[in-house]
């Protein structure tokens, strides 16, 4: 499981000195070819993911974060993976731009007809990660996870559900509390169906109240989330003080700070991206 | 003409502590509403142009180059014009990807259809700069232009046949010497016609080797090019050989560097942006 198959290398492109790469494979999980953008610091030292958010591919983050220069010099690869399964030719895969194709979730679908290609979380944690770990020789041991908005939620949630994968967390905008929002219930539901502990198992607040009882923090090194409040969907959809309040409970050290007039895009990733590769250069080359 | 007709503000977005906008106006030149994009440091202090390549919107650089980040600590506002006029409905006008739609050449067709619409230069010179500059308080005298392989090309061949207007010049993978290659070509019998003086006068080598009799360098900071040695249309399309010899011959200072492993797509420019911003501040805000 851990090689990735067919894998190909489509592009391929000098950047800040190291080598941004576009690739290609054969996915045994999903049952479909997936695309990946991996960056390539001149000398490796750790590993960080970034989930990114609705409708955006491996390459949204790649081309518009401007990540590289920073992840060059502390010498941080950058994996970007794509956000869902493409192609797989369900009925209306593609009529939602909030469900389906573009909005995976990052998790294991269980409702049909999702559950055969729908399965990103056990592509990303048992393919795609150690795939890449062994193809790239970056140890396992540094590697670091971000994301922004549904990314935010699927790094908040796949670093509480898989203790020791990833030392090192940050969101930007997350999904905080997906149980709470449309968003959320709507992707649950759809993908999930309707057990309310299924749901908790995948929602980043539920995670960490859940995890309150251990008395131990599962981030020592802390968690930073960013949070623009010129954002449209703040209000409605990301409810980081949900998350905030079970971080509290947990004992889980947080910095969530939240920015005057700044949106939900890319402008505010780029304006913040340095402190979160700082965040997790600190935690992870150390 | 100094004023902006109709300007209408589209969107704005938190960008490093300042402010990323896109603008719509009613151009008067152009005879159709022309759009751009606006980078405002939190201190501007000087302007500098940015003027895109083939295919290129207002968003392009925009979006992929991660320019703001350094803008914004020099005091650079950032302005970012489109490429053509879009929504003339002449025949064919989208057809080619090289002439027409996105291929505007920053320079004032002849030629009909394109005589009525195709006015980019006395668009950019005598509307949008001045209006921008005009509208957002930014001094004339602290204005510089860069632009990328067409735009490179804009910016060569509108620093000199405009003196005092920018007192900062770069480029990256600029179309060095379009009358010796297929694009230029193209766009030169199509826009301008068939005579060669017409040519000459739009031509970046052409005119620096006009200038050369002078003997008085139109730029005494000198010109910074960047050129990736793995860009696909180095041979074919660019020379930036024959822009070096002619600055040689005019005695106009040029920094022309060669990059082995970078192509000619943003990943290439962001490389080498700041080194770009660093040029265009030390001689705008001095």
């Amino acid at each position: 499981m851990a090689e990735l198959q067919a894998l190909e290398l489509l592009s391929e492109h000098g950047c800040f000195g190291g080598r941004q790469r576009f690739y290609r494979h054969a996915s045994a999980e999903i049952g479909l070819p997936m695309r990946f953008a991996l960056f390539l610091p001149p000398e490796p030292k750790a590993l960080l993911v970034f989930l990114a958010g609705l409708t955006c591919t491996e390459e949204t983050f790649t081309m518009k974060a401007g990540a590289q220069r920073l992840a060059a010099e502390l010498g941080l690869a950058l994996l970007m993976p794509d956000t869902s399964p493409r192609g797989a030719q369900l009925l209306d895969e593609a009529k939602d731009w909030d469900f389906g194709v573009g909005a995976g979730f990052y998790l294991d679908a269980k409702q049909q007809p999702w559950a055969r290609h729908w399965r990103m979380e056990s592509y990303l944690m048992h393919e795609l990660l150690p795939g890449v770990q062994r193809e790239f020789g970056l140890a396992a041991e540094r590697t670091g996870i971000f994301g922004h908005s549904m990314g935010g939620h699927g790094a908040l949630v796949l670093a509480q559900r898989h203790p020791g994968a990833f030392r090192s967390l940050s969101a930007f905008a997350p999904i905080a509390a997906p149980m709470q929002c449309p968003w959320g219930q709507k992707a649950f539901q759809g993908y999930l169906g309707g057990d309310a502990a299924d749901w908790a198992a995948h929602d980043a607040t539920a995670l960490m109240l859940m995890h309150a009882k251990s008395r131990r923090p599962q981030f020592p090194g802390g968690i930073l989330i960013d949070q623009g409040l010129a954002d449209r969907f703040l209000a409605e959809q990301l409810h980081p003080e949900a998350f905030e309040a079970a971080c509290a409970v947990a004992g889980q050290a947080l910095t969530l700070r939240r920015h005057a007039g700044y949106d939900h895009g890319y402008y505010f990733i780029a304006s913040f991206v340095d402190d979160h590769l700082h965040h997790h250069a600190k935690q992870l080359c150390a």
